[in-house]
């Protein structure tokens, strides 16, 4: 079994992919399901999230639009929360609520982007944080028959040391679950999460990290910080009823 | 001061721009200097190299076409030499060599390509490798008005440990002479300079040593693996004469 780990999304993925956007997507899609969400739509583009909050045609008697009750949307847009979405991606956020039998529609700056890239071509594709990060580990182990590449979403086109490191913590485990030759991304990652320190002072050290800690939003970075707390990983199902949305489950 | 390292060129570069290729390309391009040759033209494509090979349109008396004898022609594909080319990629190869008053014309699997990247926007662009680091570190220095983007060319579009090796070894020297504000790819890059072993163990333990070193080019990975034997930075001239190439000269 390889183990192939992009810095960013990059080139075309054959077998089963784990996307990471630790700060913030992938953590608080996690957590969305972890709080009773039915399932999660990535959306390419903050406009088809927002096309679907709506039912086409209908109004109530004031004449304004009826909203569509089985979805809620979150995201961001340079950390805050987008105009006519109901949530940001805070994981923090995300916990405080109760999402059961909802449909929670993303859209993020980057690791929406680099889930579309990952689903182009991968046969699987799931969606891991630092707060699955074992659970994601074993299921892609199980789902895997050649290779696992970790794809590391960044920040603006940027190599993101949060996702970096939390690949290598994946890497980790997977190791330890058996035998992989890794690529020199793997080692890279390896490298970093045995030299970076705790999970947190990664985090914290990290240039979005940082950016969110400006923006008030730390406790989102303590929240990502936390190591294989939950068991739900998001699985891109088969059934995809969305155009332009990719559709997550817990796996 | 800022410094950032790009793990792979990517983006645009406002100021200057070092361009690392240790196996081989950056490597070979400072010791064509060291060995005498006046100028390097990276060109685009093999062919825009075996194009300057020949002088257009003349013949000798048996009817072959003439040599263009101000030109020698190195450069590899996949790791071997390009057929019609005088040389292959070597360092070893080039020490062994006398280029006094030669242009010699490079093109590489992606050393070439990166540089050909960085020039599209940066003002300035050095070739750095783990020979040269130290004056490389030192003349960029000099010559930055705002940032230092040191950008590693990788294997095949995928990120080379060797590459990021050096950019951490001359991130190193950077911090050693002032101030810089460092992005993540830089914190990447020190935190594997620090880890990985000396240079020779971490060149020969990345995917690209093994394969040079199954090629039977493990000599050249040993020559890469040297730290600041040279002086020479290899700098883009302002003079760029033949379309499809970058001119550097020793600066």
């Amino acid at each position: 079994m390889k183990l192939r780990v992009d810095l960013l999304p990059h080139g075309s993925y054959s077998d089963t992919v784990l996307v990471i956007d630790v700060l913030r997507a992938t953590t608080t899609a996690v957590t969305y399901l972890e709080r009773g969400a039915e399932a999660l739509l990535l959306t390419a583009s903050p406009d088809i999230a927002l096309g679907l909050k709506w039912q086409p045609g209908l109004t109530d008697e004031a004449g304004d639009p009826l909203r569509d009750d089985r979805y809620l949307l979150g995201g961001e847009r340079g950390g805050l929360a987008i105009p006519g979405f109901d949530f940001g991606n805070s994981p923090v956020e995300a916990a405080q609520q109760n999402f059961t039998g909802k449909t929670v529609i993303m859209n993020t700056t980057n690791g929406t982007g680099a889930a579309h890239i990952a689903a182009q071509s991968g046969s699987r594709v799931l969606l891991a944080s630092l707060t699955n990060a074992h659970a994601a580990a074993r299921r892609a182990k199980a789902l895997a028959l050649e290779e696992i590449a970790i794809v590391c979403a960044g920040t603006d086109e940027r190599v993101g040391l949060e996702d970096v490191y939390a690949a290598g913590v994946i890497a980790e485990y997977l190791l330890a679950l058996g035998e992989l030759s890794v690529d020199d991304g793997a080692r890279i990652a390896l490298t970093l999460r045995r030299s970076a320190g705790n999970p947190l002072e990664a985090l914290s050290s990290s240039v979005h990290g940082q950016t969110l800690e400006r923006l008030g939003l730390g406790e989102d970075v303590r929240y990502a910080a936390q190591v294989s707390e939950s068991t739900v990983v998001p699985v891109l199902s088969d059934l995809q009823d969305v155009e332009g949305a990719l559709r997550f489950v817990a796996g």
